[in-house]
């Protein structure tokens, strides 16, 4: 690559670090870039490439698979029903256990590798994360909950003093119980009490498709209404639904942008907030009619 | 009780309220009083009250047991060298996600139901305990780890936020790597390098004996010199003596008071603090002469 | 006492310091607090106190008594008029020199022994208390005067930074002139223009009663229209009232809460600030139904 | 006076604004400065405009007269040993009122008058002016006391906020009496631990004589060696002495001028500071000669 | 001169430095006083005599007939129209030379000359005046602008720091070319944004006469509504109406008081603020009857 | 370009971004960067990138052709001895003027256009750069300047609040008078009292060479030793000769790096700061071997 190339890429960076400058960038991380370890490495890399140049990154996880995984280690048969965990007592013990004192602390870690200086938090911390009881469901889901309130006091002050915090969707409620609340959800209501100027969700696909079965119908800027639409029109898969509810959310509360991008594209993060052409699905209010980045 | 009698109590503290405001009170907390729950309750109780009066209370913890009972309910049998705990990679992933995952939030969430705002951290937290493998021992014990060096800078910044920052003794080693470290260790490095005006360790026993056969023989000031030579004759317990070495360490590097005091007494920290008489034995350096607290 | 007892007063305090942190506590103080000398030491015992665990007092104080005795001794016969005191020029001036020079210097003494750092103000120190002539009487009184304006910046500042301001009842003129006010009623504005949480006025009666002849008629807490029956109907007595009147104004400014308690009790003021029954009457808005403290 | 001669006198003050700027005057006040309604005037006003161009006045005052003339009124006839007061409890009592109760509020309520934030104090508020007992003397004097220690933290925050402080010389003694100190003696070591660029001293003489018959042997510049001499001779009178020993003493903590005028000129202390020529004696380290101010 | 007169002078500024303390003086510079060198140097000294006793002076300054003088040499003949300057691109060039390079570091190097620390600007420097091109007129003048916008930020941390900024009057346009604005309707809006105390205009007369040609009708209070009488009725000369509208742009912006005044008077600026009678022409809102100063 | 190829850019820059966060880079400007359009756009836009990502510019610059091409304009012959120019008044205020008022501006102007908030200064103003004669030729070179003293305070100041500072090598004599220094030697020592990171010299080459004849002898790490011996044996042209002269007196105060790179490339600064291999020749401390970059 020419020096001139390479100069290119850090022009075209310019007006964005401008921009972004100072601003909160909530990242909720998932899917494979959570399996992967170059992925991993490559959205920790990104994370504190992003405080470097003067952002405020704020990672939001979950981790379905690693509870499941344990569970069985455990002797316990994971359930659901309509996608959300039966959680009893047991279940969430466990749950807490594998994403505060394995998941979360193996992000922080990483994040540090790179030079970051990450502080794992979950909503117990400083009542972070204030949660109530899940219950639009017919059966008792146990400890499976809703976000009732965030605090961001906490993030700020971490922001604001130069670490990366990494929070895990665990809630706490008005008895000290741990809730398991879906981090799509969690990342959403962080975002809009931050003030954040960017939501950005990893997942395991391109973006939102307008018909899922073909991949050249990959939307790039997605309206609320529309994306209303395709999801009482049943296009938008089950997964999905919380990560484009959480974008809604944010939306409605402030944030600035929202973006469900590939989380198997090393260093999507990157090129969604540096390039002019950013990558997968940026979800927009009805008013604001973007036909690009 | 008359309200004389009341407004004595409250007098007595006064001086202590006055020479403790603002500074840093470490609590190594462990044994009974982290099983027990009455007595759980009433250490959060205090240690709330200290924040509140203006102290600077910071929780370190261990926690042996429960990592052994989670190790035998994952089948795997724990074991143990001259009273260290032979620590794969399975044990430390086990070790970390008890300490890290379920103590230490456990510890954050009764905290918080006292009116606190608590934070729970580990080692790997910002690099808070850097650790070194231990190499003392004939043979590998694996991940157990010595303090290498303890970041204080995240502690101070969350204490003067009004924060109690609560420390899973987890160190991180230079290649990211976990380790399981003694944490009355790490208390009297931590209480080093914070300047803390107090360190505190909590027993299962009312203090040091002169004779540990003999209960009436309790130490209440115990000289540096004293304890070695107590330790060299083999008359302080094994247990014990991380305990009297982390005192030590801590006096020297600045920590005014160091005090080994009896977890089983409910309240036992705030009568330590507040009270003239104090209890437990406190470690004295050499040239500090003090008949009384 | 055992410790558990020792504690449950420490921790019953606890919540009132929560609460009470880092707001001002305006103290009137008077009567036989300040005559007898246990009383007065345990007065100032108690402020520094409320200081070191970082509360603001301020206290404001008159000394109809000591001024009458100098007057006598320099060959004055005090004279009062509906209970307030014929101020002719001389009178002021010896009525001032006692209060700012004698008592006043005497109770910043008193605290500063016991550890505080007190400073004595009055009315004229930066314009702290601007008053005009007091003209509701028949009879010309002199340099009688009520409070025009309180200007707390002085006292906000002397707070912040670790001061106990005390301040004599002497208000200033237009005419740069002095005027001797009513302890009381200073009390009640300065209250109200610092937005303090608590106005404690030090009495020599238990509180205010039902029947003054019947001592079982204590009431605990008096709503502002009952306290204007009571006063209508004749059944306090006039040096009662302006604590009434002041406490009235303060809660009409914001004041947090206003009580007029027993200072013949030995450390009354710690005892109503930080024991769940409380000591006295609180004088509470109408809205405000509370049976206890 | 034409505007070109207006001018001249304000661009002659320019150099001494810069240099003074932000700087701490002290001014022990007293003689005929203090009786004479018309210089008390022009000294206050004086004091006020060095406040609002930006230096930090500070005064300090005794007031003998009064003080014996309040003991006769009281049927006490005053007592002097070697020019200093014999001072029984009673007189100490009488001192003190005088004092802090008249002359101190009198001086601050004048300096209000002419726009400033002026604040009384006495070196018993926040134990400003520690003393102990005097004993050069062959018999007890009673309360007559020396400068210990100066605590200038209070008078640093007052100016810094804004306020000009008035401190009469009343000390405190390690058990909370009070004692009757020189003004000209605190005023040179409160100088000294404020780093005060000028300590200005008002006298009832144009300044120090070669040969005190002889008023046109007036000194302007006096080395620290020669005024030495002067006392060994005789040639400088009892009253002057403390001054110039309080202006040796301020030198020698680092004062930057000290200077000692005459009191019954009308706004002598603005003449001193802001014109080139200065007036009286300025006293001087051995090493600076300088011939002119 | 006596020292009394000498205090009475300093007397007499006193309640001007009191009340203009930390404000803002805009003063546009021009006219004599920027040829004659007396009169620089007299103004420069005023201007950092203002700086030193604690306002904050922000010069303005175009330059008219230096620009002619530079363009002759290069051989260019100046045109005007309307009495505005025909400005092409070379003219334009020239003019930012002179006012930009030498006009205004000689101003510089006069007020640091002085003691003072003055920082030369223009209104490209941090794009502190956008230009627009101006076109009232019916030919086209070229690089002749109106100011679009000031951006007072700079000014503002300058005068904060410690520094006199000097404003060269060259607007910014929109594409970056540089516009060659009028000084005083510059000074007026600068004077606005910065919400200034006073806006100065040195000029090469006394002020505003009723009749021009009769000196001895000189206003010195005149509305806003009878300035726009005397300009419909040609009373006021083509040079002194931007100063006229200048006023009347600040006075309506907020600015406290705006003048006119002699600049051919040595220190007028001094003898306008610090003297009871002022000099020159004040021009007030309307609804601002003031006989005298 | 792939995405990947773009993140690879973006990353490699990680360490130089946290490296130089919050540091001081001072840019020497001149040769054909300053006249080429497209070369000047490319150093004003990699300065305000430098801004934007947390670094603060400080950029130097002279101006040679410029000052000889208007002294022709205005008839009057350049004349240089040793390569220094002859400057007589009259060539001092043409030299003053083609950098302050044009060159600097233009740059400034520049530097805005891409989004910085850059402002013009030259030596004169807040005596940024004091100077004294140069003296060391035979001839008398008239106000030719060496650099006496920097005060970088306005410029640190800038810097902190955001801006880019734009300085042109202009000094002010004792005297107030201009002198005309080499804008390589301020950038200099500039740097080194600015504590800079890096000390960046543009130039027309592409660094030095072992051989001038050979351009394949490029050295990439030149130690000062080293440099000094080419020097010596005249293999160092004259007008390079200030330039290493300025890198060994930055390294020798304390500057980290210093380059003297190629400014015909575009976004030679970006490249040399932000890619592993840099460009042009570092001049390093003796006992820094340093292969590459």
């Amino acid at each position: 690559m020419t020096g001139i190339d390479k100069a290119g890429i850090l022009i075209e960076a310019l007006p964005y670090i401008r921009n972004f400058y100072g601003t909160t960038i909530v990242v909720k991380y998932g899917g494979n870039a959570m399996i992967n370890r170059q992925l991993k490495e490559a959205v920790c890399q990104d994370l504190v490439l992003l405080k470097f140049i003067g952002l405020n990154p704020v990672v939001v996880h979950g981790g379905g698979p690693e509870i499941s995984s344990m569970m069985k280690r455990l002797g316990k048969e994971p359930a659901f029903v309509n996608g959300l965990r039966v959680t009893d007592d047991e279940t969430m013990e466990i749950a807490q256990m594998v994403l505060v004192g394995k998941i979360n602390t193996e992000l922080v870690t990483l994040l540090n590798g790179f030079g970051g200086k990450a502080v794992g938090l979950n909503g117990k911390d400083a009542n972070l994360i204030q949660a109530k009881k899940h219950s639009d469901e017919d059966v008792d889901l146990g400890f499976v909950g809703d976000v009732e309130l965030i605090n961001p006091q906490l993030l700020n002050i971490l922001c604001r003093e130069g670490y990366i915090p990494v929070v895990s969707s665990v809630g706490v409620g008005e008895d000290g119980a741990s809730y398991n609340i879906n981090a799509d959800l969690v990342a959403g209501v962080l975002a809009g009490e931050m003030q954040a100027a960017k939501l950005i969700l990893l997942t395991d696909v391109e973006g939102i498709y307008e018909e899922p079965s073909d991949p050249g119908s990959l939307i790039s800027s997605l309206s609320i209404s529309k994306a209303r639409r395709l999801m009482a029109e049943g296009k938008i898969g089950r997964g999905m639904i919380p990560k484009v509810e959480a974008c809604i959310d944010a939306l409605q509360s402030g944030v600035g942008r929202t973006h469900i991008i590939d989380g198997r594209q090393l260093h999507s993060i990157l090129l969604e907030i540096f390039t002019n052409e950013g990558i997968g699905t940026m979800v927009v209010p009805d008013e604001k009619r973007e036909a690009s980045k």
